[in-house]
């Protein structure tokens, strides 16, 4: 079964965006920058959701394509991507990452937000969760964790700290058995 | 000016608490331990809201009274301690740590939950931000931050990781001249 990786980058108040979807707060970095290549060594499909690609697509960015890995975002309105590389997925979240797991591969990146996180989540589809924690209380956005039907407990495997006040957490999600 | 920490213990989805009030997954330890130790030696004064005292007069505990250190409990609906140690203030929690601000002495802690922090933070009060971030997304409860009218900026101070899978994180508010 392949490792999904949800990763997402938040405010310490959990928003994911202001609550027009500006992400102007997201800092960057060589250090961000260094995580994320080490982290696209062991990942060949990425999954995003509607909500994190239509931005991107309105600004001309060729993001999400990244050379040599699957792209997949999940909707159910979108037509085609005018980006081939790119593939439109219209069915549930959490049946196609549960497909896709069983696919030969390296492993899978889930970027999105709250409302993908959830029923990824509560179907215990993710395996490994990396928050990029930004110095700032936002005060109001677009929330992180909705509330969820059961506690997801967690195994701290790194915690880094970044020169721009970012603090990079990466934990394993703990099985429930089901 | 004294400073003034707003210490807490949170879930990764930023609860304090179950929804019933229970926090049995607040995780303890020598590290945990050594850091509050650390912090005491510049701490004269805690500052407490009545939700978070409440369970602890309940349970019989003598917390939160520390040698040689002003307890301060606010309420407006308490009657006075029956720990002569503790202080009921019924005043404004704002107005109270303004001018606690304005006293003699080493430094003060705050302890509580979000209704606290969020008039607190609005009035610039708080210099000092430690949180505990739990290896746990709980699902529901009793959440952290609440909306607030603008935006904070803090500036990361001190990170660590403990052996029990909570991350230490400290930041200093950064000041918006108010």
């Amino acid at each position: 079964m392949l490792k999904v990786t949800f990763g997402v980058a938040n405010s310490l108040d959990n928003y994911i965006a202001r609550e027009d979807g500006a992400v102007d707060w997201i800092l960057g970095g060589e250090e961000a920058n260094s995580a994320m290549t080490e982290l696209w060594k062991n990942i060949d499909a990425v999954v995003i959701g509607r909500k994190t690609y239509e931005p991107v697509l309105k600004s001309g960015t060729p993001f999400p394509t990244y050379l040599g890995v699957k792209n997949y975002v999940l909707s159910r309105t979108l037509k085609e991507s005018p980006d081939k590389n790119v593939k439109i997925i219209r069915e549930d979240a959490a049946e196609f990452i549960r497909t896709l797991k069983t696919e030969e591969g390296k492993g899978i990146f889930v970027m999105g937000g709250g409302l993908l996180a959830k029923p990824l989540f509560e179907a215990n589809l993710i395996d490994e969760l990396r928050v990029s924690i930004h110095p700032v209380l936002l005060g109001s956005g677009i929330p992180l964790y909705h509330e969820m039907s059961h506690q997801i407990d967690l195994e701290l495997i790194k915690c880094k700290s970044f020169k721009n006040g970012c603090v990079s957490i990466t934990y394993r999600v703990k099985s429930r058995g089901v």
